[in-house]
């Protein structure tokens, strides 16, 4: 039985949701927003910044991809994305020190990447789920719905890239990887916690 | 319930083992060397020449990718690489139109990828464990066994690409994707079998 679950996930794809109703099946502790409030204590910085900036730092910084694995946490001359990454690599840390939780995003699979006690998932969907997901969650915009996803994954890859030197959905780097507009949502949390408990 | 499965996977990842329980544990068809024997049946090419050069064709052939998607299997004027991946295109579709089957490699999460009733695996798992795997099922070789295991890959990778024009391993060509080497070649045939119920 696995007492960490991290769920990575492309924007839209359910994978937020699908975290919520593993938490809930298996009476863990969800972190999402409350990732991210935990985050804003410690660093002090908004918890509006932290949404916006902690997963869309610039491909120029980097430098602590390095320090992070040599667990160094002076955070003096580094930028605020850096910082921001670092305090939150330390809050991740923390919560699976406690156990029994599910964290979405933030690249925990990353940070939590030796831990025995941890499962790794990533979530993805089609184009077409996902565009009429985020219509259906949070509107229409000006750019049509396919632009946004684009854009945003091109984010979270560099992103990603940029913290951990690994590529973004990458299957090596998960457990698990589901495609939630082909099983469904409730069928992708019944099988993260199949996998969990085997 | 979906009545067909197909498995891709990595050499050394068990993931023909574990197709093999997956039929067990259903009750399905399992189609691993009897789909080679099929194929050497209708094309009268040697089960040798179909193990051998049905996975490793060059990237120079290719000329069947459009030819496939049309449905059209003339096969004069091809070349043998194209000619036996066209003969056992058919011969998995013919499998897939009698249901109830597990069907391992050979590019059938692409051939079938218009099939409703299909869930498409991978199975993947890490360097260490696929190296342990091929030496204890194929003996030690003079190659060492990480060199064999990124030759095979780097094969399968080009005759994939060639056939069907995608990346092979890229999350998107399937449903569900394991690592055998975290989650066990029991747990990875139990999620199969769940995905697939469910």
């Amino acid at each position: 039985m696995k007492s960490i679950i991290t769920i990575s996930r492309e924007f839209g794809s359910g994978g937020h949701s699908i975290g919520m109703l593993v938490a809930e099946k298996l009476g863990y502790h969800f972190y999402g927003r409350e990732l991210v409030e935990k985050v804003a204590q410690i660093s002090g910085f908004s918890t509006e910044f932290i949404k916006e900036s902690g997963e869309y730092a610039s491909a120029k910084s980097g430098i602590l991809f390095s320090l992070a694995t040599v667990g160094q946490y002076e955070t003096s001359g580094m930028s605020m994305h850096d910082r921001l990454y670092l305090i939150q690599s330390k809050v991740i840390e923390d919560i699976a020190a406690e156990g029994n939780c599910v964290i979405v995003g933030r690249c925990a699979d990353y940070i939590l990447r030796d831990y025995k006690d941890c499962l790794h998932v990533f979530i993805y969907a089609d184009m077409e789920s996902r565009a009429r997901r985020i219509v259906e969650r949070y509107g229409e915009q000006d750019r049509p719905p396919k632009k946004r996803l684009e854009d945003k994954d091109q984010k979270r890859r560099v992103y990603y890239k940029n913290y951990t030197g690994r590529n973004w959905g990458e299957t090596h780097n998960y457990d698990l990887c589901l495609d939630s507009s082909k099983l469904g949502i409730e069928a992708c949390a019944n099988l993260i916690v199949t996998a969990c408990r085997e």
